[in-house]
């Protein structure tokens, strides 16, 4: 296909569009001056690279299971596919009330199950199902985080724990019935009074021997259950987490399973249900509160499987010291962990998919006096913001299918560092998922903030999974620096907690004296972990195209690290002269890796569907013509 | 009165709330756990200097005609006043669609008009004329962000536009219309394909010798007017800027009026209005895109102030120059940017005084075996990420009454330093609020989500005026540190532009390829100014608690920003052993202005009801009993 041509016959089309009739004076000079647009595939040059070869590295697995649930949304109405132009998009409609968005997720979910999305998803098992699970998730946190969360709720933490924490009489009640949406579960672990701190809650269980039913309530307001998702409107069935009281003396936090809505959707007796309202993102979700007035259950319905009441109320516990049980209940909040840092991840794609494809169109200002105006990815400040947020992009990827390998293979003796690696990349991968966003929300201007160009959306539905930290990295002899800074941090930590100790601080007080240093050390493991992982992600390639652009983009990931972090130069790890040149090397690395954006980010494997307008022709998105589509 | 009998007073009405009645056994030990709210001003020790002292300083200007405005917005039920325990707070429903929002702005408009709000915001001039609307200004802001923006388009734009750049024909035929609000303007610049780039627009009109009218049309998609605050359903004028063409040749951007809706609120002929859709703040702005097709306006109606085409078609100037001319249309924008600057401060400060008060009543963990659980503010990583924002958001309170007065009390020779204040100020002033407004939400937890708590959703709203840049600064030797930094930074700067151009690269090019060195130096330039005029403003206080207050701010805000730019250790300003003696001395200030927190919170003027539940007894707000008052 000949490029000169197609512009050509694009330029055609465009003015064929034009509808409104200019006075003959001004017509050939306003034909002159129009804007057009040229589709990046034809503008920039062809891929360098196997665009389906980095595909599969930076998805991972499940890549035929992800496009057939792609198609699955954008095949239904109920996934609001809306016409701009001559494509379709598919996105929620965020210009609801919270009433609304929540029934139509209500809705979507049915549709998923009816057509078999969450088969195995509870009862199957196996490190092949957990993979297809969590590539399934991603899709759908693509669409929309609401349908991700509240799904998670069920599926994750309320389906999650009758697996882990329950026994087989739980098991056999209530598994499948959850894989079949029939029992819906949500999980009220956190309190209006206590949220990260779980330990600290106050919801009340104790046993009554006559009845051989425990008695469960909420004492006090700060006791009330909050945030918890889907209790508004839909669970059927919760878990509560509750201080469980043995003749007067706490045994710590047990968990628990109770009914509190029937068949009809009425509330049960001595539950008490209120909303949590309307919040900056999530509005899909039924956040609720939850009180219990001597709520009693069946003794039965203590997930045992640590611990035990008798039937004449005898405590048993396989674990006997009371912060090993609670770290047992929490164990099996990973899997949450490990699907966030992976979406997140995912999330990033999307909006620096539609960012660059933008700024391949999108031209402002001309450098010269009457010269053309100038590409936005061709300027070098654009190149700078972008680029290696694309860099840090498919390196994460690579962290976070490490991760996901790690999980589905677990064993025992892989729990601690699964629970290292677990936590610090989804805080690393959120938070850059969270500054992807921002930056691509303003790399776009105004644009950015129509939802139905979905990044500033995605920047408030997303934000609640924001936590604290950062990213970054090095070539051979950088691999070197990024090592120096993670061991002297770790000296330089040590050091002034036991400083503060000498001063006669307690040790919790010294460590909470040095969270500066304390977080610079998470970062630079962290940095220094993706790192290792997409070097040696790129090392299983054969020479090639594909393996030069995972060199460049592996070269940009590290320096940009160095170029990030001020640690590097207050603790000395690189001199001035250094730095400066790792600047130069970073703008140096732009201009690299400006020819392939397109294609990388066409290799995020993101369907066109899930894009949006400014995307593609946002010229004739926008046009009067095609607001009879919409 | 004494604070223990307040608190035990306090516990005794907590626990006549709990409405749940506990199985006996349990009884003793719940209320034993239970949480309970204790107000900041009895926990803290009392202010040490005086509050309305402070917030004279702070506000600089109009204190009565804000709290006069204040107390228009709580009394009307328009403002969506809410129950919350015992207390009302008014802020907008954002569960609503973007038509519901749109709908309640105007009649909120419509209420203020009744009032005499908007009294001699057109007609009226006087430095103390202005500085009382921007007072007004940041007030409704305060409450909402499209409230403000909408009265903005017309007042600003709209009215500013006909009098800046119209003559007395213009003023007599709407200035006291758009007072009145009887004429609705808006204000057509940006359209699809140029938006910041103003020079490249391509809407065109030409003069009609016969009929002695401008004709105007929208020659292609991309010229059509978009983002027009007020277009989509309520303006009845708007402001169009366009190419002018005479005898073929263009004589650049023009303004002119047009009529867009009759007096029945139908689009006027010859004009074709769509919406701009749902985005992510902002909804109750009406934004549209508009296009024209042979527009026909009288020539009277060509904003005449410096330049005309007179009846028989002749193009007469009083500035000879189009770049010039373009710049004149340009410089009414000042106002806008002089308000938005100020606006950002105040946003800040409602953020913050919600966090610090939430800080000093909730408490996480403890940090000792069984231990009581630890208030926020007490945390070191608490102080550390608000206490510096506070310091920087009282210097930045100073630097935006500065520009204020400026602003009011401009003359010819005094534009072009209001132009480089006002910009420089805008972006800095806006950076510190998002990061504020970011920094708050994450510290309120879960509760920063929920729109009822106004921060997470003020940092929605507010993302659109986000644009680039920090913040800083020091004591009088550190004083001169940032000077160094600001006259090395020019130095590099200029150097680093010659070596390109050096190279064979364009003077436009080479500054393109600065952009890390030009961003650094605009940084300084502003911190070093706001470090000034923020001492200035400590200067003209008498010795006293006071003036020791504002000294510790000071010192704050000056270390903070040695702290937090690399480039004080990337150009080797600092030594590493300054940078780590820099770090502790802002650990200390946090220790010496944790005392003073809510004092200075509560000198912010920012009435209760501005603020949210969680700044007050959040858990009696939270409570069931508390929901039939909702």
């Amino acid at each position: 296909m000949d490029p000169q041509s197609t512009a050509a016959r694009h330029v055609a089309v465009i003015a064929g569009h034009l509808n409104c009739q200019s006075p003959s004076a001004a017509a050939p000079l306003a034909l002159a001056a129009c804007l057009h647009y040229d589709p990046p595939e034809l503008s920039e040059k062809p891929p360098a690279f196997d665009l389906a070869a980095l595909r599969r590295v930076l998805d991972g697995h499940d890549l035929a299971a992800r496009d057939w649930l792609f198609r699955l949304m954008e095949e239904s109405p109920l996934f609001c596919p809306r016409r701009r132009g001559d494509r379709t998009f598919v996105a929620p409609d965020y210009n609801q009330t919270k009433e609304q968005q929540r029934a139509v997720t209500m809705r979507r979910i049915e549709y998923l199950l009816r057509r078999g999305v969450f088969e195995g998803w509870v009862t199957g098992s196996g490190p092949e199902a957990e993979l297809r699970k969590l590539a399934f998730f991603e899709c759908i946190a693509i669409y929309d985080h609401s349908l991700s969360i509240k799904l998670g709720v069920t599926y994750f933490l309320w389906g999650g724990a009758i697996r882990f924490f329950g026994t087989k009489r739980h098991h056999d009640k209530w598994l499948k019935a959850t894989e079949d949406y029939q029992v819906k579960g949500c999980f009220a672990m956190t309190e209006l009074g206590h949220g990260s701190n779980v330990r600290g809650i106050e919801t009340i269980a104790i046993y009554d021997t006559n009845t051989r039913e425990f008695v469960i309530n909420t004492p006090c307001e700060s006791a009330q259950k909050y945030w918890i998702g889907g209790a508004a409107n839909h669970a059927t069935h919760t878990i509560i987490f509750s201080q469980l009281l043995i003749n007067g003396t706490s045994q710590g936090i047990h968990a628990f399973v109770a009914q509190i809505r029937d068949a009809d959707g009425n509330v049960c007796p001595n539950v008490r249900i209120a909303d949590c309202g309307h919040k900056i993102g999530l509005n899909g979700v039924d956040n609720g509160r939850i009180w219990f007035d001597n709520l009693r259950i069946p003794r039965e319905n203590l997930l045992n499987s640590v611990a035990d009441v008798l039937p004449d109320g005898q405590y048993v516990s396989s674990i006997k010291d009371k912060d090993k049980r609670f770290a047992a209940f929490m164990a099996p909040l990973t899997f949450g962990r490990v699907n966030i840092a992976a979406t997140a991840v995912y999330i990033s794609k999307v909006a620096l998919a539609i960012t660059v494809r933008y700024a391949l169109t999108r031209r402002a200002f001309s450098i010269s006096a009457d010269g053309p105006e100038v590409l936005l990815l061709d300027y070098p400040s654009h190149q700078w913001r972008i680029l290696p947020l694309i860099a840090k992009t498919c390196a994460m990827s690579s962290a976070a299918n490490y991760l996901k390998r790690l999980y589905v293979k677990r064993t025992p003796e892989t729990n601690k560092s699964i629970h290292i690696y677990s936590s610090s990349l989804k805080a690393t991968l959120t938070w850059h998922n969270m500054r992807a966003l921002q930056e691509c929300r303003k790399a776009c201007g105004g644009q950015g903030l129509k939802t139905e160009n979905r990044i500033g959306i995605l920047n408030c539905e997303y934000d609640v999974q924001s936590t604290f930290e950062g990213d970054n990295n090095v070539l051979m002899q950088q691999l070197d620096l990024l090592c120096l800074r993670e061991r002297d941090l770790l000296g330089r930590y040590a050091s002034e907690v036991s400083q503060y100790q000498a001063q006669g601080e307690s040790k919790q007080k010294a460590m909470l004296l040095s969270h500066q240093l304390a977080d610079e050390l998470a970062r630079a493991f962290t940095e220094r972990t993706i790192l290792q992982i997409f070097a040696d992600d790129e090392m299983t390639q054969s020479a090639g195209p594909l393996k030069e652009l995972l060199g460049l983009l592996r070269s940009m990931y590290a320096l940009i690290s160095v170029e990030e972090d001020a640690s590097f130069l207050r603790y000395g790890y690189l001199s001035l002269e250094s730095a400066a040149a790792a600047r130069k090397e970073v703008m140096k690395l732009c201009g690299d890796l400006r020819p392939h954006a397109l294609s990388v980010v066409s290799s995020f494997g993101i369907p066109d569907a899930f894009l949006s307008p400014i995307a593609f022709d946002w010229i004739q998105a926008n046009s009067w013509a095609s607001l009879s589509n919409e």
